[in-house]
């Protein structure tokens, strides 16, 4: 019997970084992960790497029987697929800034290099791969879940921002350089709030896990009336207790849905205009309040189409509920490449 | 020597329909039109059809020597590809007022067979082929004009309206329904001006020759000071006057381009988060005023673009600066479905 193939999916988000051992069906043979909020600076970027590669060597380790790697897929937040780095990320590595709190840029641009890093502990591997962390989803969705035979659709993916990947023809769009489907930073309010990427007003400082506990200080600044939210501090703070006092009926949380349903909806409105997809496909933390999200966006949507699109498009959440299928996009990109 | 093979090329407008006999070389061979907008109502549009029918005929009938005609392609406003119809057209035929003004809706939706009704004036054509309009200039861009090449560009066409094309990975979206390409009707003003299409505040209110002209008395409104655009009545007023005004120095007339470049500008720059297209071709009336279009929205859109892709993207006049682009587009929908 020959070696077992595996490839590794690794998907960084602003917080955690998870790791899977992925077989050529598409099975999860072991779940890892590490911290990235635990490296938040330029100069943390370096340690960030070994541990990020001591943890795939672990897992590796930690699997039964004679096995080959055929590679690392790699999603990440303002990934260049082209390039294999990691270009000005707005919540990751604080690059332009040191631990003194000195304001700087680096001379190389505000790039993490991570298919070359991870390579130098890895040389064997032939193929280490990254992409952007919603387009690896949207690859995952696309071969597992609810995009599969879908020619036209949209992933949004709420986690720390908003990532999102878009097929159609089939096919996801790149773009020319390799930088398409940055939704979450599409401007949806004029001189809004201030964003990670330097603008102002983007769709993920409204809609995110970030974005909507920034809405529910909005809120609790805008109404009066008592709210269990009121005892707790920005910094204390998380997107989860909001889904926990509107479950309890709470009208500061409740108004806070609303409101990042409302500004969610005219943005996938917008969308429409541009691809007119069959489905949008929504993932990540803040998918899993579920109707509390998505009544008030579904509403809002339908508002804010132009006739001839009404009623005809879905919003629902992914059919997979955990990160898996990041993982699992991410690891994809090896089997593709081998594929070619 | 065989016969000379022909196709017949239309672009409805909201004004003026034009129609072209084009060879398979691109050539445009005879040129012709009628008025759109002679026919304002519902109840006319049986004669419109007849009109166009009869100067499609006079047209060929005046061609030199002999010919064979291959089909008929047609660019219209909110053409459903797949269906061969008009969709409830915001700027053609008012589908929901009868000429005594009374408001109604026709029983079969607001909708225009134009496939089948042209077809019964030429039952010996195999094709009658009906897109979108800004599709077909998109189409008839990629093939003869700045698209050439391209792999990912987008096409906004300034007419009574705006629209759009959208080309990723070498193919024109046509989304799930044959409805992608609606960009003038995303939303860029929240409860902002009322637009035909029923909702308010989307794009083309502000960019279009409707929308620039709207802009203008705005202007009129919001400045003090002498403009020769204070002498003329809304009725009277078509944009050509704006563009006159501001070469002359005009100041509300110079204000009015700013604001539409800076509108523009902020809703290409929305684009870019989806498609990262290597360019934008601006096409139609209005972007014939050049400069004073287009170094405002250049400005407004780098402005607002996310840093990733600031500088990277042009925003250029189609190098064919008459409507043959809309003709040649449409009429290559007949070559298309040949090759097929």
């Amino acid at each position: 019997m020959g070696k077992k193939v595996v490839a590794i999916g690794v998907d960084i988000g602003g917080i955690n970084s998870a790791i899977g051992i992925i077989d050529q069906t598409g099975a999860l043979l072991k779940e890892s992960g590490i911290s990235t909020k635990a490296y938040p600076y330029y100069e943390d970027y370096p340690a960030y790497i070994a541990a990020l590669s001591s943890a795939i060597k672990e897992a590796l380790a930690s699997l039964e029987g004679d096995y080959e790697v055929a590679g690392i897929g790699i999603g990440a937040p303002n990934a260049n697929y082209r390039k294999g780095r990691i270009e000005r990320p707005a919540n990751l590595w604080k690059a332009n800034i040191d631990k003194d709190g000195t304001a700087r840029e680096p001379a190389e641009g505000w790039c993490f290099e991570l298919c070359h890093d991870l390579g130098e502990y890895f040389p064997e591997l032939k193929h280490i791969i990254l992409t952007n962390d919603a387009d690896a989803a949207t690859i995952g969705e696309l071969m597992f879940g609810a995009g599969k035979g879908c020619s036209d659709f949209v992933m949004v993916t709420l986690g720390t921002g908003l990532g999102s990947g878009f097929v159609a023809n089939g096919e996801l769009i790149t773009g020319h350089d390799g930088f398409a489907g940055e939704l979450g930073h599409s401007i949806v309010v004029n001189g809004g709030r201030e964003c990670g990427c330097g603008k102002r007003g983007c769709l993920e400082c409204y809609v995110s896990a970030t974005g909507i506990k920034r809405t529910a200080f909005e809120m609790m600044a805008t109404l009066r009336g008592e709210s269990p939210l009121r005892n707790i501090s920005y910094n204390d703070f998380d997107s989860a207790m909001i889904s926990k006092a509107a479950a309890a009926g709470d009208r500061v949380a409740l108004e806070t849905f609303r409101v990042t349903g409302e500004v969610l909806g005219c943005a996938l409105a917008n969308v429409v205009t541009i691809c007119s997809p069959e489905k949008f496909v929504i993932f990540g933390g803040l998918a899993k309040a579920g109707e509390l999200l998505f009544a008030p966006t579904r509403e809002s949507f339908e508002a804010n189409l132009t006739p001839i699109y009404k009623g005809k498009i879905k919003i629902e959440p992914s059919a997979i509920t955990n990160r898996n299928i990041a993982i699992l996009g991410a690891a994809s990109l090896v089997w593709r490449a081998i594929d070619k």
